[in-house]
């Protein structure tokens, strides 16, 4: 029986949460280890159950995980790379998309009709609503970036109480273009803005931004964001990270959440706890 | 850590059943206890405002406690009896109708509206959408049975995702009647029968129904109740109580749950957790 | 036959009356001798019912009158004074609201349902869409200046076409607050204001604003009040009702009407006839 | 101020009436005396324009008057008859239509438009949604029966809260037909049928039915119409308008009415004052 | 089967054009040739119908041809001239409309409805949502200068997908004005602007504006429009075609064409081929 | 000028077609020859834009051609066969799934999107909208037979003026399974028999059901098709064809057409021409 009132405690204590979310928009970019490990994707996907079931407009951008590698070395499509970065030629492109399209959305799409959403994968090319322009003048082959995104599409699927699952590629100018492969941090970012989302949170295998000693930072302004970068503390593979939250932000999402993945039910920790976990860019 | 891990898993064992009910309609008599102690009072606050939050149709109707007593004492009425049961004098039925419109049910709508529902209290006899006629004869005065229940405010205020918070009086037949002053489970079931209910739950100042050795009799059917009642286990005050049950459950509510008001998030517990607590009617 | 024609006739005189108020707003103070003499309330109710039926969106805002005094007499709570007004002590305030609640609100609203309108009560407290704080700085205890007025519910019930009758308690800050006592021709205003009604009418028992002769003034402009007050013909109790008169149509109501309610059906009259009864006050 | 109170005991008198009738569609055929005599057509414009404005659900249905006549005349166009009824030629059906449609049904829809209704002409030929063949093999040649009534453009038109004014001129089979000309009672009776009208009014130039003794009698069911078409007391003209009754009543509208057009503000008198007006059958 | 791939080519030709109005108002003076020989009605009809099909809002606003002169005529109403231009007597005017709504009108709509449409006509006095003003100070007697559109009426039919046929009649100030007969040019040019057209069609009797060696301009801005005037290559009955062409495109209706209305199915080449036909006026 | 007159006069011929099917479901299994040749894409491409411009509500069904042959071979995934019939081993539909909802309705919905329609994919398993059980006990491995389809997120698109594009997959009964490859053109009959469709077309890589002597068969009804498959005219690949057919038409699809997607605009033709093409098939 206490087990039973503990319980039910625990969801009276989540209300306050429910309650400043319920209608609004959230972004959530899934990736990384939560993406790859099985406790995690299930753990993922009961969350994201969760918060549709509750009311909250949930829309999800998903990355590629190894399966793109996967399936580039098993049809022996060799990479090149340029500056350390990959190169997308027309040949991976059309893996890329096979794979991100074909398999990674349909699982997750799968994944959360089983257990109860009216879940409906979205390709941001075929459907043509993420237009792209190649990255650096197209010194990355077909990686591209977001010019414009079109929420027409989103609205009128949220409308009919349906959850959009992304996968991060856009289309060219011309048909029979093979499209672009689009960084799926940023993708989701401007996806948020356009949306005019109320929250963004990014899914990593890191446990957040941390200070010089390693410790984490709970929350940060855009403001102590340009000092961390200055004074060397944010570097390396957390830049472009804390660029999307900031872009975010000051673009008129409300907050923007770098969580760690690696945590079973990161994103009910984030949303449903009082402090929350990982870093928290405000503006 | 591990403190929030519970929490969120707790969320997530709630979720069927969130899933369940989500769009119904669910009646809930309050009463007893829970209507007197002041945590009880909290706790019941808190369940309707999760219920309500989580877009699950409540409508609450409760009785009067011992606020209509001190009343009348505090007014000098004084109160005959007719076979051990209260009469309502047309004196004391202005009394009834007084507190239980003008105190009990605003300190309820109150409380429910503070914690962040949008409810609206009824009164069945100003609205005029339960009309009555007196019980045996008028033998208890402007005590009466419901001749009729009409949805069609309460469908309205659905509609608008309003809460209605009923109390349990009823018109006469010409304007001017004092009204009629009536059983407060016997009105609820009426309301769920005429709202055709998913289910209504009881909170009564008892475990539930037990069998002769005093242990809960977790489910019953009708005709379990039939023969219970034959064979003089169920009696008293609990004849009345089951046959509401049954009453419900005959005419189209799936299920009626008698729960213990005492027990703090009984609501909760009947309805987010496994088998629930108290006893459940099924056809 | 001249009798029939005669009822035809003036039946078409009101037509553009009718035009005029179809789908507005019109809040409606009601207090005074309209509310406790018989043949009153009687005409009263039978007014606001055409209203309703013709589809004018009427917002009635009710006093107190003596039942209050009654019930704290009754109750032997006796009533302090401060420079000559009643201050609403705690044990008061309880029952100011039972009974404005319970028994005037529900007489109200039982009168118009009777007569076919869709009427339905709400407590400014206990639906907690009138706050307030204590006036002059909580010298007259629980009597409240209103703060602020969320016109969501009231919107909510003129879209499903049902009538409001509204009882002047305002709540606190805090849970369990016992409210606040407001004066009704203020809380009638402020309303009226929030709502952006066409029309304020305030039924009192005076014939209107006279001049020094004892001469009605039938239309006043918000200049001619500020002479009126200067030169003393305005005076004593009359103030805060012309007062609460240039609030509204300073603040986009567009007419606000000081009528006579000891003469029967004079909202009709003042809404229906050429040049209508009592004073008239415009911008 | 006496009067000014009668007006408003009046407006209340009619109520109940108002009650009754607000959402409901009323079938008016106008013709006869009241629609010549400039005092009777401002009269009937009146009493139509504040039904509307109440928010009953109008539709009329007028005839052709001497228009008609004199334009055939003026253009020297000769009727021919058979059997003492008139034939309607192809020539004189062209002017039938221009009449009816151009000019009558316009002043009815001008008038009403010019007093506050959102009154719309509609031609039973042009708008195609009134058919017909041709009346007894073809004697009278271009005047028809009703063969179908098609209500979807009169549901619309409701809708949209505009008030229907139709020209009783019924389609032929093929492009180009000319068209036929309807008896404007049988099309009413028809149009009222097929709306499921609560009630139908035929405005005529008598005082309604009468006994042999030349007493007005106020209600005939169905079965009194056989009796006293039998016994010789309905006879001539009386017949067909009788008959339309009947067959209006026994086809599911409410009531059906004969009325004298020739007293002002008839259809008031009978929708409004407690015996009405002329005759009423009734199943 | 070459023939029949040669449709569906067609077809296809079509669809950007398809594309391009499927929702959008198109504005159509209907007059001339168009109007009078069988044929072209008969293809002016199906374009129409084709159009309306297709999902494009369709309002059509129709002249007099000849039917009104014969009519007066017919009748021996002899017409004056002032300044070599018709003068509109009472009489006449009674004509007028009797014949453009009771007659035209009605054939257009009858037409429409026959192949298909939902067309609807419209009288702009009888509905009186066109008003008007007498022209030069009433030297054309009852021929007027539009003064206003309410195209209140036209959207609620647009709304309920319904064709609005509108004849070019409009109402004076007072009730029995017998009206304002109105150039159908003009009255289609404003009736395009009140309702933020997007394209406006003039069927004229000529191939469209020529230049001096009388060849077709297919494109004129406003600008060319003043130099053409001026260097006096649009001359005489031209200048008030190219005048509303030039109100219009000023007023936001971004396209106005006049085109030939001899030629069969010139809507239909006007909008759903490559270079149109006749002469485009653009901003 | 004649060219363009020819253009619009086949225009005026498809407009009864039109009017047939504006509004009306449509499914159209796409496959064979139209998927894999370049023009052929093209101008099924275009036939279903013009489709979806005209208001046609449009679901298409399509198969996977023989992308998913050659992806399997370059795979290095070999292929059992039984009784001639190719396994789907677990591999093998993991990249069924891939190539058929990764690569070929990606394909499909970008080439309709591009050309202006508002299409969306979806994959029957990742959906879970479309349900089976192993063909034949499991034989054929993870090849499978329908159970059912739940049409409400096609309801869903298609209110939102969506056009679906559906790849013939379906979810098995627990999470993780690899999901059922289902025969496309048994997939598309049960989507349009579910959908209640007005007509069902599909695209095959033949003329149409032929006689004896090769001689098209126009129309068929289901007699007819059972005296020629016992008299052995339709025989082999050719049955499950017209089985398909008999099986919509049976269950309330009004036709079923079997077309020669080899031939362009088939779909059009079939649809706005006079007799169309293939082979028609009716109850």
């Amino acid at each position: 029986m206490q087990k039973k009132i503990d319980v039910v405690k625990t969801l009276l204590e989540a209300l306050p949460f429910i309650q400043e979310y319920v209608g609004e928009i959230v972004v959530i970019k899934y990736g990384g280890a939560a993406q790859t490990k099985d406790e995690l994707k299930q753990s993922f996907t009961r969350d994201i159950v969760l918060l549709h079931t509750l009311g909250i407009k949930v829309v999800v951008v998903h990355g590629g995980g190894k399966s793109i590698d996967k399936m580039l070395s098993a049809l022996n499509i060799s990479t090149e790379f340029v500056d350390g970065q990959r190169v997308t030629t027309k040949e991976a492109m059309r893996v890329v998309e096979m794979v991100l399209s074909g398999e990674i959305n349909n699982e997750i799409v799968s994944m959360l009709n089983y257990h109860g959403a009216k879940a409906i994968g979205l390709d941001g090319k075929a459907i043509n609503f993420i237009k792209a322009t190649p990255k650096d003048n197209g010194t990355f082959g077909y990686t591209g970036d977001i010019s414009s995104v079109d929420t027409d599409i989103i609205d009128k699927l949220l409308n009919e109480k349906l959850l959009p699952v992304i996968a991060p590629i856009a289309s060219g100018d011309i048909l029979g273009h093979p499209g672009f492969n689009i960084n799926a941090d940023i993708a989701a970012a401007q996806i948020a803005i356009a949306l005019k989302a109320k929250k963004i949170i990014f899914m990593t295998d890191i446990v957040g931004v941390l200070d010089k000693n390693k410790n984490l930072l709970s929350t940060l302004t855009t403001d102590d964001i340009s000092l961390l970068k200055e004074n060397g503390t944010i570097v390396g593979g957390m830049i472009p990270k804390v660029d999307s939250c900031v872009d975010c932000v000051v673009n008129g999402v409300q907050k923007a959440h770098i969580i760690d993945g690696r945590v079973e039910h990161s994103i009910l920790l984030e949303l449903f706890t009082d402090d929350g976990v990982g870093t928290e860019v405000i503006r």
